[in-house]
């Protein structure tokens, strides 16, 4: 994991700082700010500041509601409350900022999310480092046929093997001829005095998407809970779970009740159309239903059994 | 339903133009393009421009996927695909914008939707209209004592009937008050040649939230959704409702497949936590689940019963 | 000013608070946390929470530009930089949280600033106190007749005090008949036991404008910064003024750096237009300009006038 | 130029439908609607859709300043109006969709503009086409030793040959060991029935930056003449503005007055800091300042120069 040289001076001062607030602090959060958790190969994720703790988020949620509040008397509970009625203003009082390093095509994705707070590693000014993710031999699948956006069963070692030579040797080639271009190396010493150099702005356009950049994102608890919903989904690219499971962790430090609401009302739940309800009404009622007769199409059905951890038409069959 | 009369002039003027355009086109919405949808008793809520249709999400959908999107061939297939996995883009491909009038107390509860664009009336500049909103009778209700935000039985008569009086005359007494400290009435039109009057910008804060405001309201048919989804729902107050009620009918003419993935996948479906989740996987399998074995709150079965539309603990007894 | 018994309780223990952190810490700003900061008649500021100081937008800039950033040595010197090019993305990594008590009506124009966070006061669940704004004698101006949003001479003393009167008559009136509707005092104890009571979400649409709502808003520099440009303008309702000015000192105490930027380069700067800008460089030339030659409307060029501190057309005699 | 074969066919039908609407229609937009205009040497920008002209945000304004609107009698004159004060909500109310073709580092600069919709094409769901950027060598500069983000003189033929190449064998080979890792070729065809290629998500990290990427991009008119005054501005990369300033020329066709209010007001316009301004009334007062009484860096006072299109202290001198 690669914090530059000046990255690991600023952090042993900050780890060693402390300073005295009145503001709502969270010891521990604090325990791990600023030290870089390791993702895929190359990669980290930091907690560089945050606003607002549980309390913040009740707080907020005590001002809405007013007196209104005081039959729910545990912060828990409260918690719990706002995220099943998706009250989601209070979980917006919190506010947490990241510094992360991660392979552009993974950028790419996170980007996406638009309400958050963005400052990334500029190549239009500066040299980019030369690292670059190749995936571990185990990550190496096959195209799902089934699930265009998913990955089917591992690669033989010969065919992983050539991908990771290919990999390697591609990222290796471009940052060669990166740094022939801005006649330049990595720590921006002139290679050839004779020539002038590519502007930077241009010479980038040469490397893979496997090059990594970094950034500071920062965003609010709801927001973040919605990524993270998103990006910590089995549907999500192996690659940005990575990240999300660690930042997980992280929210899980900082709001221990709200990270409880967002896994029973979130993450842990489901969502069941109003076919699928009625199907479950149907079963609950002891009929037998096929899917012929839900109207839902194979997969949808397939979904929903796996959602209900049963064999649908045979376990109608077996109360029957 | 009050219209001013240039906007009805305006009205008649629009209705009548024709136009030949290359973009997609909705008749189904053409037809009520312009026209004021009655809402409360002054209250309307007219679509003045469109964006888009339902082929329109589908070829959002065709770009992000590209040929992985041939194999589900029907658009409302494809439709139902994306709101089912949370593919919310493509929907936010479609705008819409409407004008609406509404009371200040409602329009204080949907601003809060913020990802929409706005231009309301501003009695900074202008005189405010006199036009007000009174409830119907069987809408006075009494606060309920369960839910907070609620609404209980009715009033009865007489109560209902002094409600009614003081809301009236309270209008009535703080608009002509606004009157006398501008110095001008509705029209603008000067009451008193000796004084100044005071300036709009203070006079309009004597004026009741029941009072009617009028914006453009524009807005992504993805966010749109949203709106629905919380306005049209039964925890809202009955005013807003009322707005979203008849919004959802334009929205079922404009895009009739998103429309109804929206009813089938949001409005109609249910989201169920991860306790209720098993306590479902359980009674599937005819396992007894009380209550208390189950470990959610009173409220929190109650709404699952109400969903799964049985009696759970009674149900079970009956299919063991 | 009206903190309730609760909130002063909290403020108490809130003050009198210290905790070890890791982040970042503004003592100027810890100084005045919690302490609410008086505006108009009933209102308040009060800064709740925040994230970030001067060093975390150089920090994030120096992320964004990297070692291109180490000509500009200086912090001041580089937050100058960044407001002047534009570069928006590092004052977004600073975040703000603010109690603030205000009239609806402030509270309309405030939530037009769609990029910020809200939880405010719900008279749906609990009664609304019986707080209104009254403005001063001194702020009750005429109409301006050549700007419609802005206020002219003051009223004369018999106009003022009618004025006055009728405020305050109307605004004592309609919290009676609040209480009266919902059958409850402000403390929520019920008034006739043979009554049911009006529910709350009704019975607040009798209250006028001016009665005073709360929230907690929270904001990063960047948009805080857009928000007291527009709002601390003289273009700006007085009443909503009052607030930014109250905010702008806040602001001074957290990020002086930024503040400065802010005022040198957006405050206190100015925008010409092209034309505005070919007739100060045709006044620099020694060019006689008159404003029919310059093709600016009549108030575009006293508004330049004022802008450049001369009398543009005299000017220009006496220099040439 | 580069449109797939579905997407001309699509073209085709696109221009020759032609519906009847109610709806605010330009004939001028209407006339290139659909067709691609190109950009670089693969790209293109094509407007898809549009909602509202220079009318609708004349009729936003009305709305919201009502009748204090009639004294601005003309449309252009409203809309100037509007632009000068920064009331942008009116622009809002007007809506475009593009279909944009461009390299990838293009897309991730595009993309830091978050008040848009975005569907892109997904190299997770299928196979990117063979299609990258070669910049002309007329635009290989070398990087600028003054200004971080600029490109100083061109280079020299030979260097600049030497870097076409790299770019072009680069992109070659990446996108050859692209094909044999997916074990497909750009129509999806299998390469070697034996092996089972590696899934799509993880195959395209080996691509470079200067591969072509493409999306929908739906956008408000205050957020596209934001993005336009950023991209289309001498800062700007070279590429993105050969995008915008072929964008500003679909928005000189759709709405013409607003964007003349554009070029007068924002483009053409410029700030001036409250330093600044002071130099130029001491100037058109006839005072001598030099940079150092003017309190600016060399760099703002050459800008000032730059702006106000004179030598500032000789000028001054010639005067006096």
């Amino acid at each position: 994991m690669a914090l530059s040289q000046v990255q690991r001076d600023e952090l042993k001062q900050s780890r060693t700082n402390q300073y005295s607030t009145r503001r709502a602090t969270v010891p521990a959060l604090e325990e791990i700010l600023y030290t870089p958790l390791s993702v895929l190969d190359h990669g980290f994720v930091r907690v560089i500041d945050y606003m607002g703790d549980d309390t913040a988020i009740v707080q907020a949620a005590r001002v809405s509601y007013g007196k209104g509040t005081k039959q729910i008397q545990q912060d828990q509970g409260l918690i719990h409350y706002l995220m099943r009625h998706r009250h989601t203003t209070p979980f917006e009082m919190c506010e947490i900022k990241y510094h992360i390093k991660l392979p552009i095509f993974i950028a790419r994705q996170w980007i996406r999310h638009r309400t958050a707070n963005v400052n990334e590693y500029s190549a239009r000014y500066s040299i980019l480092g030369k690292e670059f993710y190749i995936p571990a031999s185990e990550h190496l699948a096959a195209q799902s046929s089934q699930n265009r956006q998913g990955r089917a069963e591992r690669l033989n070692p010969a065919e992983a093997q050539r991908v990771l030579q290919l990999l390697r040797e591609d990222a290796e080639r471009v940052y060669q001829h990166y740094e022939e271009m801005l006649n330049a190396n990595e720590q921006g010493e002139i290679l050839d005095p004779e020539r002038s150099g590519l502007t930077r702005e241009l010479a980038r356009i040469n490397l893979t998407l496997n090059y990594y950049t970094e950034w500071y994102w920062k965003i609010d608890l709801h927001n973040l809970f919605h990524f993270l919903d998103l990006r910590a989904d089995c549907h999500a690219q192996y690659e940005i779970r990575a990240y999300a499971d660690v930042m997980l962790e992280t929210v899980r430090r900082w709001v221990p009740f709200a990270y409880a609401s967002f896994v029973e009302y979130r993450q842990q739940g489901g969502h069941l159309s109003r076919t699928a309800l009625n199907v479950v009404r149907g079963l609950l009622q002891g009929q037998h239903i096929t899917r012929e007769q839900s109207g839902m199409s194979v997969r949808e059905w397939q979904e929903l059994k796996t959602l209900l951890g049963v064999a649908l038409e045979e376990k109608v069959a077996k109360t029957c």
